[in-house]
């Protein structure tokens, strides 16, 4: 991939995050203005394009979106998140194509229940975030929250389960990560949905 | 802003009410004929339009609106509910530009449970309501209701917090408000939030 | 109103209980192909449309409604549900104008709960069945199930509260009326507001 | 019906299965990409056409759909799902013409609470697939989750309770079948009803 990013490119980016951002608020998971999902538009240099913030995640137009380097600083564009270095980081860290971030009340819930990790066992969900559906514990890091998003993305190293794609914030929300926006969408529904039913009807009850 | 409140204005404010309002009530927050948005046209004297009263909350037309007085009374349009006194003393008390009324579950539900306010802490969704994420409680007050809609301001005003845009009517619902349509629906989807991660999971639990 | 019902009434009044059905079935009232609703389209002598038996309810045309008398047999149309005697029992009984049959988990699970009836009290959600937000209690009825209708409608006229427009049938779902479907539905959306509350946070808790 | 295939009939067959599996996706119980839907396109030999493995259920176009045999195997179109083999033994074995495969949080919390099976009995919902409202207890078999398909299809021969056309693997979800998609529809959402009731509020409680 070229590190020439053009503004079609970027454009393109925006309607791909807009559309996906939609379909999660449409589901109750980016409240408010909560959230910022993003795509790596570029490998070398490291560039992601991330939405913009503080609109609402349901009303996104093509144009609400920034391109960022590997800090999270903005190339082109508004304003990012803060959390944009953390997608950022995520990208570099796992080769991800795209990254989510969303608040969801079933992550924060799980996360006050299971401080030290949620672990899932048994379950054929877990094959769609590609693990075993039969006798192997995968565990969910859970991370303490952080505004400072260097140590929030050294927690999130320090504690990544590199088969799971994903990481609980406690008291903040979900990190998950794809090759690619829809595979980023899936392994996030995946994951809400592991979480729902711990959250219903715990494994060990 | 002018005190000159044109028929067109009045009818533009309708139509975004009308939208805010099917949004809410699409989420389950509005039944029946339940709840009243307003957003504020004029501020001396100050002016309201308020959601008309009796109609379903998810079929509101522009003309669905009534314009009122510091005290609620109508000035255009049809009758108001008694609920625009409320609106208008929120609007004046916090220099609010918009009120959201809403009767959802989780605060009723919430306002039984820690009838003494509902404390939060160290939940990143506080910053949607401009309340720091870490180490900090921030109190959702919790009022008793009443018909007498100057009883009820003057609790609503005795027991308001001012770093929380939103009060809780005990066995009522939720009374959110904010600078313009957007931010109350924000700050409404924010407190909503909080109080549904409470009530499927206890902050001292 | 006269007891001469053109067919064109006849599909005015299915497109309006076709509509209604739509939503109620959005919410997950509906599942399978479970409830139906009425309006009553003449009084002398007594006639109601009733949506039609065995469709999906989100999926009902103009054309699927049923003319039925005070007996619930067909007058026209096809073959009503048996429930069509108790939408009728209901219309004649109360004087109302639309009938609500739905079923709903809370319903059921409240049922079990309160087998001996559902009160409520303070709350502010009451006034949407014309009763007091304050002070009074109101029961919602239950009653015992049956497939037989002449029984059914007696228990529901022995039980039924004058100052509820409701009666939950146990281990089975709702009927609510209202002086049309406009008002049934609000009805009916107040009803379900307050078995959820009740069912998500006990009063007496 | 004849064992000659038209490509039409497989992309009309596709088209249903869109329909179908895009509603089941709206109400979350397709998450990820998981679930398949089949229907019978022939029995003699065998032939059903099943959505293709790896989509999102809720994006799915008529030519998302493979052809296969007794076995599950392809006989037309691309690679279907290992589970294909499962609902060519559920048509087989039943006589259906379309069966149903979803992940419902409900199914898989009521498994681990209900591992010897989930028994209903007084509801009326139970008319939904077939079964009386009153005095008859009828068991959802509940069988343990397997990646071999031969064995799974064992357990579900085994265990099946004629009168209730659906079973739930433990850990993995649920299997409905019906005489056709629409009525594979309608059980589906009264035995997904029937679980979430027994979820929120136990019979025996």
């Amino acid at each position: 991939m070229s590190s020439e990013i053009s503004d079609l490119d970027l454009k393109e980016a925006g309607a791909q995050l807009a559309a996906e951002s939609a379909r999660f608020a449409s589901f109750g998971w980016m409240r408010g203005t909560s959230g910022n999902l993003s795509v790596v538009v570029g490998r070398d240099p490291l560039r992601l394009a991330v939405t913009a913030s503080g609109h609402d995640k349901g009303e996104l137009t093509p144009d609400d979106v920034v391109l960022v380097d590997a800090d999270g600083a903005a190339v082109r564009g508004g304003k990012p998140s803060a959390e944009a270095e953390l997608h950022a980081r995520v990208a570099a860290l796992t080769g991800a194509g795209a990254v989510v971030h969303v608040h969801t009340v079933a992550s924060v819930a799980m996360g006050r229940r299971a401080p030290g990790g949620i672990a899932f066992k048994d379950v054929e969900m877990l094959k769609g975030v590609g693990q075993p559906a039969h006798d192997v514990e995968v565990t969910l890091p859970v991370i303490a929250n952080s505004q400072d998003m260097k140590v929030l993305g050294d927690r999130l190293e320090a504690a990544r389960e590199p088969r799971m794609p994903a990481v609980v914030v406690a008291g903040h929300g979900l990190y998950v990560w794809g090759a690619d926006p829809r595979q980023a969408r899936h392994h996030t529904e995946v994951v809400e949905w592991l979480l729902e039913l711990e959250l219903s009807s715990p494994r060990e009850a």
